[in-house]
């Protein structure tokens, strides 16, 4: 049953992506755009019944896992995330594979430069992440080398580059067929001290 | 007829945004997700009956002004923009005043920092913009004072620090009603020579 629940709302999370899409590129006439939204407010209304308070947050998954279903980079169940599958290799070395579609513009035909930054925020800070104990942005210094198309597969990777107490020292880039678009460096911290 | 037509796109845009929280926060079950699920689907269709190719750009308003309404951060057609409404004051400064929800988390409760370096960057490269004549970004530099909550008031500010040529040096801040949660510096591009 649980599996099943999940399964429906990374559905109904997918139907959504594809709503925002056509949000943005319909040309339909004003009536067929009522039309459509009275849906949309129907929908809203039947999953509004029953909310959980503010936003996801982290919770745990019935094997112990801490989930974050509600993350706009990764979360399965957030319509603005891609969403991102991280992969991690040896030696905190990271990637993920993705296309960005019309959601994510800023110049035309091209992923707006902070939507850039926001991934790129997210892959530098995975190389620091430890189970239990995420690490937050300390400083994160982005190098724009020419426009990243919407459309086309892109790849963001990093790599720790030094490790200094709390602080992992991360690396990377977004990259196309035709090279890096936007190199990365940032500072990510643990909260907590190790060790003490 | 005009102005109705848009009046019904962006009543649609904020549907499918209220739409977006609630995917994220509903606890309703299997059976209530997947009747939502048919009714946005049941929308989407409608609304793909006539779509653009590709993304939004930039189009012309009947008024000759060049609109963005696709994008990922002011775009009133992008349900994934919040979108924030930038206002240019003299000499440079900009300001916006925004509210984020459960859709634009990273942290439990805060949002993500990448969310802060994209709205960074949009609003200090609105310092450099001129009309008809976007800045691209080269660099950004963001430094997280401290995390920044959901669900609070918010407001992002920018200003020109010093133009050389075509380049415009921008520094700005996110701010909440304690203060300053994060710092950005950025130099933002004319793709065309000025003067030449």
């Amino acid at each position: 049953m649980v599996v099943a629940h999940v399964t429906a709302h990374d559905a109904l999370t997918e139907s959504v992506r594809r709503l925002i899409d056509a949000t943005i590129r319909t040309e339909v006439d004003a009536a067929a755009i009522e039309a459509a939204a009275a849906k949309i407010d129907s929908a809203t209304a039947q999953l509004s019944e029953a909310l959980m308070p503010g936003s996801f947050g982290v919770q745990r998954a019935p094997d112990g896992r801490s989930i974050a279903l509600g993350n706009v980079v990764i979360g399965l169940r957030n319509p603005v995330a891609p969403p991102l599958v991280i992969h991690h290799g040896a030696g905190g070395v990271v990637h993920t594979d993705f296309v960005l579609g019309a959601a994510y513009e800023g110049p035309p035909g091209h992923v707006h430069g902070g939507v850039c930054a926001l991934i790129l925020d997210h892959v530098l800070g995975a190389t620091a992440h430890r189970p239990g104990e995420p690490a937050v942005t300390g400083t994160l210094t982005l190098r724009y080398v020419r426009g990243t198309s919407l459309g086309r597969p892109l790849r963001a990777q990093a790599r720790v580059d030094r490790i200094d107490g709390a602080k992992t020292f991360a690396v990377g880039d977004i990259a196309d067929e035709n090279g890096v678009t936007v190199q990365a460096e940032g500072v990510f911290i643990h909260p907590r001290q190790p060790q003490r």
